[in-house]
């Protein structure tokens, strides 16, 4: 059992709030994130899948595939994109780092399969101070 | 003569585009820049100061207050804000790299002088690719 | 099940050596980390903690929250200190960073689980070269 | 129970290709890494092992020992080096990260024991976007 | 007048020698960089260009046209190659960071001016230890 | 014309305050950092030396030349040991990072010069965000 990690980064803009929230509510709740005009970050994203070794190649997954499936499911949705606004798979949900965590753990975990690897974790820097990782349960 | 840089951090969204554009001319030339929607980023910020050292404290300047100022002068008005709406210093410049920076000297450049300090140098990472430098000319 | 690591720094001196040891032994069993004039790290503390998101803010826990708790417990006891002699609770304790950790740890287990979460890991980054992480166990 | 991981560096030519498929059927398995002339990183290595803290010392182990350790076993015979055809421990294996983790592990499980601790992971960065993690099972 | 660079890598194998020099005479003068199995490194390269802001954009240059730029005119023929032996830009140079900085900015000091900038520097970090700036004159 | 910098580190501690100042007075002026206890860092030191390439070794310096002379004029002196108290060089200097700098200047510019380089600049990292730079002018 071996584990890859590939790294790839997206820019995207959110705000945390709830609609049902007067604005003194979401300062109160979510500070300065709640800023209606919102903010942004570049989100550095980690995608870790484990599996064997293919003696074939030495490779557990080829690195390009996985890049590819990440950048195809993931980075096209959400890179120089508003999280709250225009990315489907984050409908609905608050977009906080927690549930961007989960979106792209649902996003990735059947794509992966069909490299032969299973999805391990998914770990995102919102800043260098601020990190999250999900391991799918 | 020393130079001395303190680095700082603020996230904030964006987007690029000219209003005398139409979509179609923005998207071509800014490129997933221009989206409608907003995009964002952690800018990291480096501001150098040069002079002498004060024999009495072994300090060009204390930092600290070189931080102060710099969050009281920029910080707060773009950290978790949308650079093309509500900053006042950024009002009617295109939200470029380029010109935040050129903004940021404006911002700094005489209050660093109460230090006993002249500016020196801002530079502004948007990204780890991209990284801007103005030396005041 | 999520994972949320905050970062936080602190500059502190300390000495690797035994009070039972001589000058020569000491030197021979830790190096010059047992330099009697002291010697100190920048170290760069990442605490995670684990839990369910909570579905009314989209987080786990609020990082200003879980922030100001290391702050509270941990940075203000240690930063710009001398870990040997002024640190209570490295009181009686060599002052390596596997005793820091797991320091570190007990200082944190409680005031963590009033934020709704349990503490996960302490890692420690004496050096860039040098880590350590205690689960608790 | 503690863990405690050196970081250690080195840099290396190799190329990933089979000896039994053609220059075509390489570059297509292994695209621009199969390149003839070979190509090289600067690999980053972090071995973690864990065990108790000796109440004596306050460590794990000396990192001393642990760095002297990984360097006569691992970066002595990689450093500088082709790993397709000067490195024992890589001989008969492709030379893909998964491949080299799994070495490195074998070349570190026995002599981590003298120190008294576990080997628990062996970790390399190939680049900034490709990892690697081997936990020995 | 504004400084942009722009941060590309590429991965290359190479090896410090001398033709006219014995084995030894190599190892005695480039040590183990002389290795005749060759080794490699993850280069890392700031490309600064200099000019001023077109106010039309608020862009000194589009990044996307440095960045290609700088992929068409060096990364594509040393990303992945041998230094030594099938870069046409390093024919009849050591393959020295020192020379390959030059040889950069001999490929790259035309392009530039198309986009209405000039080169300012080229800066490689050949590991995070060593570093090469070159500047034109 | 050509600049190679070559990057060292040391761990130490100080502390920053005036004998002919009170407890109060070093407290005001300089903070946390005047804890009689001391405090340390990890410093980054980037030192960097300009001249012509010897067409003879593709190279301005051997860096293993000046990375031992960093060694043994800078960093044997105060690696894991106190600025203030045992240091030949800072002798009768506030242990400021901008005193650090220039003292470092004065131990290599001379022997800089036996390796047929110049020095050019002195970088001192005190923390990420504290940075000094000396041109030693």
């Amino acid at each position: 059992m071996i584990y890859i990690t590939r790294r790839e980064q997206f820019n995207a803009a959110h705000r945390l709030y709830r609609d049902d929230f007067s604005d003194e509510q979401n300062r109160k709740v979510f500070g300065k994130c709640s800023n209606p005009n919102w903010h942004g970050h570049n989100y550095t994203l980690f995608v870790t899948v484990r599996g064997h070794v293919n003696p074939e190649t030495g490779f557990l997954v080829n690195l390009k595939d996985l890049s590819r499936i990440i950048q195809e499911q993931v980075v096209e949705y959400i890179d120089h994109k508003n999280l709250n606004v225009e990315v489907p798979f984050m409908k609905g949900r608050l977009a906080s780092t927690e549930n961007l965590a989960k979106a792209i753990w649902e996003q990735l975990e059947t794509p992966v399969k069909t490299l032969g690897a299973e999805l391990h974790c998914v770990k995102i820097y919102e800043t260098e101070n601020n990190i999250v990782d999900y391991f799918g349960e």
